[in-house]
């Protein structure tokens, strides 16, 4: 790699984008970090890392919602961490250490709100993937196993929790091109096709 | 050009959209339409060409708000042709000329729904260029020659029009990354970068 470069990837469930993120790390031999940032994030803060996996891209109605429905854990109110709600908190230390990832690498980051995050870093490509739903289906029942009667359901709720999670955090609209420097159709171009859009992408933007 | 392709711009206004099909469409040596398909609209229904123009990216409320401030052509009443909203009319037609130019030949689309028009077309690729906001009214002030104390409100106003106009032909969300296959930040990559990334998308689906 000539430059430094930070990518990050928000992605529709089901369309490969953690798949894209990995590939296209190998290919630039970056670091490559998705859920791997929880167990960052749980060393530097000292938290449970059981509460980031609880609060994983869960914005405040989610996290609630789920807490609600654990409360042999919680107990029947919101858990609050240094006078802020629990999951607020968990956004700030992990929103610290992708910063801190940021400055010091290269890097490809899937989900956690990374482009809003690092909206004001000159060196991030926030980059957003999708599929149409045949194309999704297709691999949330075939490669990630989910049973077919469940598979409509967990992408639709999935997509909702993210879409709720980001718009939450960064008062924009997931999903939306004009937060992206590049979209892209997964299942229009295939998985390696996507990883070749945007390896051009960080070529041309390095020639710039 | 291998086989046939049919690539669909929409773009918001100031972002290059149009300059960027028309590099493209001379790169891959095919032809390109933008405003000359209300000309070939005109022709083929004998309509006034001016009524396309007036109607042009216009959805049934901003015709009908632009025939009411200029009363004097259309009277205190929404213009019909054939029994329909005369915009309407003028989208089906317009929308046949679509269908009937990308049946036949390989060609750039700028506007006017054309993804949305072609989305059961197999050779078409959508494509959606977008950009900061200093980006575009840069662009909208020193090349397109629009006053600065105006370019802010013209771009908010024609980006309404553009949205309002797909949103009511396609049912769908103008700007969701998930309706093209594409979308670029022509301010991250430059004019030249977004040809040049679409002109990758192309070859990579010749491809597949």
């Amino acid at each position: 790699m000539k430059s430094k470069v930070v990518i990050t990837i928000a992605r529709q469930f089901g369309s490969g984008g953690r798949e894209i993120g990995e590939k296209l790390a190998e290919k630039l031999e970056i670091p490559f970090y998705d859920k791997s940032l929880i167990h960052l994030a749980a060393q530097e803060s000292g938290i449970d890392e059981d509460l980031f996996h609880f609060a994983d891209e869960k914005s405040f109605h989610g996290f609630w919602a789920a807490s609600a429905s654990n409360a042999g854990i919680y107990g029947n109110r919101i858990p609050m961490f240094n006078e802020l709600p629990m999951n607020d908190q968990l956004f700030l230390i992990q929103s610290k250490i992708i910063r801190k990832l940021a400055e010091s690498d290269s890097c490809v980051i899937v989900g956690r709100c990374a482009d809003y995050i690092l909206r004001d870093d000159p060196h991030t490509i926030p980059v957003f993937i999708h599929s149409d739903e045949e194309d999704r289906l297709n691999r949330i029942i075939h490669i990630y196993g989910i049973a077919e009667k469940d598979a409509r359901d967990v992408m639709i709720k999935t997509d909702k929790r993210r879409a709720a999670y980001y718009n939450y955090y960064s008062g924009g609209k997931w999903g939306r091109a004009d937060n992206y420097d590049l979209s892209v159709n997964s299942g229009s171009v295939g998985i390696d096709g996507a990883v070749d859009l945007i390896i051009k992408l960080v070529e041309l933007k390095s020639a710039l």
